[in-house]
This record gives structure tokens, sequence and C-alpha cells, in this order.
């Protein structure tokens, strides 16, 4: 099968190599990408036929891995294009923008996979589970048999698999952009080392966790956009959430993408502090 | 030493009863207080001298423990008394909200102790900490030395206990907020079985702890109060903070008070998707 990757990304590339691995013919499109993508779709052993016409009219399917803000750019491209193959999404968007983008790329005779990842990138050493809703999502996770790459079919409509990810991504993210917010309150108000002593005496593990927003710094200028979907995840089902307060928080983080040292906790906790300017 | 309790809730039966387990007269005042509150006065083994007057007349310290709303109403009563022993605020209010109490007892002529309260109610098998800043604060800290309720004094400015209590609240109910709408989200898309299989294969613990929810929901009436006072303090740091929000998701499981029995997780997820009546 061939498949036409959007975009190789860090996330992306990893899970192309896996499609790679397992004999499918991957190819992307090099106009306009940055010379970092160039170097992992090489990497990845991606095909790059250099425009999203060239691409498409080469494949069977489409699998778009961006940041949440250009999934629904990335399927209208495609869908100006009249693809009328598989199109999967597997970004960390909202159950119901995974819908519309479903419906968007249906409306010109596409057949829509709602996607979601969930852990690292893959490596040889490490899997990753990419689950998969909608009629065709046993064709597309069999691509995947024996990867790094588990693909997992959910018997669920459309949106589950956002559904999903939107629930795994709330926890782990809001969970490290809340005890980071502590830790810089804690600061602020010079109680940060009697704080670490009574989580160490009576909530083990709390302390050490609270350091991962220090070491998730350099990501947080892609999780500001999860964390809307994820609001508005909340909102749809009628559920108060904080999560545009996190939007905020990993905003405030932004500066620290592509940095080459990991910020110490005292850096970030003042980061914290001050409004982002978008 | 004589201290005056306001008033003997749960938590603050408890503590009085490690005052008196060391030799200190603990007494109270029943106007106007519940039958549920004389109760737990008799068992605290508190002198009851009915009124607030009465009680302040006699007494070196006041000690008010109740829900975070009532805090400014407590010790606005004590000052109009012109009381001028030891004020000690040990309630779960956000540091700027402690010194304002403060500077409305010392105006009178009292010295003012913060405090805050971190853990359950003490109990023969279980100590619970008492932190607290100030001048005094190791004097009253002294009080409670070989009891169940361990008065810690910091060497910090007043407001510090107040900032610790937030900080450790802030997790150890966020936390629980959190994957409660978590677990809401999941079962109305769907999708919370996939979840908590997600969660146990690769977040150990995560899916255990997100049934406390429903443990802790008879409690959530009181707790909407301290969620606004955490915002607060976050506020006045500059941080953003999902608190809000938070005071809106307990007070949708206000209902539960006093319930005799434990609702279902099902329960609980279904109650968070509807707004309270206020």
């Amino acid at each position: 099968m061939t498949i036409t990757l959007l975009h190789p990304g860090e996330m992306g590339a990893a899970v192309g190599t896996c499609l790679v691995s397992r004999g499918n013919r991957v190819v992307w499109a090099s106009e306009n990408r940055s010379e970092a993508s160039r170097k992992r779709a090489i990497d990845a052993r991606l095909e790059d036929l250099k425009t999203l016409a060239c691409a498409l009219a080469v494949s069977d399917a489409v699998l778009s891995i961006c940041v949440p803000s250009g999934a629904f750019d990335v399927a209208r491209e495609v869908a100006a294009k009249r693809f009328r193959g598989v199109y999967i999404d597997a970004n960390a968007i909202s159950p119901a923008h995974s819908r519309e983008i479903g419906q968007m790329v249906e409306a010109v005779g596409a057949s829509f996979v709602d996607g979601g990842i969930i852990g690292l990138p893959p490596t040889p050493k490490r899997t990753t589970r990419l689950y998969l809703a909608g009629p065709k999502a046993a064709d597309i996770a069999a691509l995947f048999d024996g990867s790094q790459t588990e693909g997992i079919a959910m018997d669920r409509a459309i949106g589950a698999a956002s559904a999903l990810k939107v629930c795994y991504a709330a926890w782990s993210k809001g969970e490290t952009a809340l005890l980071g917010i502590i830790r810089s309150l804690a600061k602020f108000e010079g109680v940060d080392e009697a704080l670490l002593k009574e989580w160490n005496d009576s909530q083990p593990g709390v302390a050490q966790k609270s350091e991962q927003i220090a070491a998730r710094a350099f990501k947080a200028w892609r999780w500001a956009g999860e964390m809307e979907e994820i609001a508005a995840a909340f909102d749809a089902a009628n559920l108060p959430s904080g999560f545009l307060a996190n939007a905020e928080i990993y905003g405030r983080l932004a500066g620290f993408k592509d940095c080459p040292q990991r910020p110490s906790i005292d850096e970030v906790s003042r980061s914290l502090r001050v409004p982002a300017t978008s």
C-alpha cells in the first residue's frame, strides 16, 4: 500500500518508519517544508514526491500527523485535491473536530479514519499505540502489524480515538501543568522547601513528578494548541475544565523550543509567571 | 492555657481533642451552632460556654477552624469583641486573605498566627500537621507537643502556612477533580473501558486514583470554596490556573453531602455534567 505522510515531524517520521518496515511505500511532499523535515524524512526512508499533488496521485491513504492547529489545514488541502482514498487523521484534536474533518474529506469521496496516538514516538526499543476508529480502522491497523507502532482498531464510531487521546493527554499533560504552577506558587510564596518535605512525607513520588515540567518544557510550544482541543472536548460534554489555563501555561513556556539546554525548575517557575507575548 | 475553638466541625473537634489531651482547657460557644457540633464538642471534651463573649472572656487564644467562606466572618466577630489574645486562623484560605484577617484582629490588639492544616482529622492512629507562621508560631506549636496534631512552626512570615496548605491542596484536590472530569468525559464519549485499559498498561495506579472522586464526593460541598481560595492564590502570583473550574466541579457534587451511601463513579460522572443550581 502507498501512504502519503503529512508531515514528517518527530512523531510522523517515527510512525512512517514503522509503515516502511512492514513493506509499505510511504511518500511525502517536501514543497514548503523545513530542512529538519527533509532530514527526518531521509532518515525514515520516506520517498519525496515533492508536491502534494504528486504524492496523492499515487497514494491509497493519507496519514495526517501534525500540530493540532494544523489538522484542519492539512485536511482542507487534501480535500481540495479531491483525494478519494483513506484519510487518517491521527492528530491530538477534539472528537468534534475529528468528525468535522471526516465530513470534509468524505464530501469529496474519501473514507475517513479517526486516529489518536498515545505514547512517545516509537523507536526500536519502544512501542507506541495508534488507536483507530471508523469503518476502515481494522484495515489501517493491519498495516502496522508487527511494527513498533501498535495499530488498535476500536469497535467504536468516528471520534472515539480522538476522545481517548484527549482523555489520556488531559491527565498526562494536565498533571504536569498543575504540578508546574504549584511549584511556581510555592517558590513565589517561599514555601517550596516545606512543600517538598511535606510531599516526601505524605505523597511519595509527587515531588519528583513535579520536576517533569522542566524536562518537558521544550515541547510546550506544541502543547498549547492541544490544551485548547482538550478544553473544547470537555466543553462539548458540559464539563467544566481548566484547560484554557493549561493552554496559557504551556504558551508561557513556548520560548524553550529548540533550546540546547534543559531549563531548571527555577527558570520554568519564573517563566510561568510571565504572560506569553502572542 | 485556655483556647476558644471556633467551631467544632469534624477537623476542629479532632484538633481540639489534641489540645485537651495535652492539658489545655478548650472552650466553645454553642449559641447558634448545630446539634451535630454539640455532639462532636461533647465527644471532644470541650467546655461549652454558650456565647462567644463568655468564651473569649476566659481565653488566651482563639483557634478558627471552619469552612473557607466562614473565615472572615469568624474573625470579624472575634475582632468586634476586641479580643486581645492570640488569634490563630487555621483555615484553607489564600495567603492574602490570611494576611487580611491578621490585620483585622491585630487592629484591636490581638496577635495573629497564620495556620494551615495538612492531613485528615487526627485520630489515635493518625497524625495531622498544623503548620504555623508568625511571631507566636512556636508558642502555639508547643501546645500540641506529644499529641496527634503535630504543630510545625515555620520560620516564615504570616501567609506561609496558608500558602503551603494551598499548594498541598491544589495537588490533592486538583488531581481528584481532574481525574473526575476525565472519567466523566470518557464515559460520555464511550471510551471509558479503553482508557482504563490504556492507563493500566502505561500509567500504573492512575485508574485506581481516578475513582477517588466517588469516595470524596461527600466532602465536595466544602471544597468548592477552598478551590476559590486556591484560585485567588494563583491569581495573586500571576499564575494561570483552572481552579475556578474546580470550584464548579466540586459545586456540582455538593448534593452528595450527608448521603448515607457512597455514590458510584457512574453517578458522580453524571452529576459532573449537570451545572450546580446555586
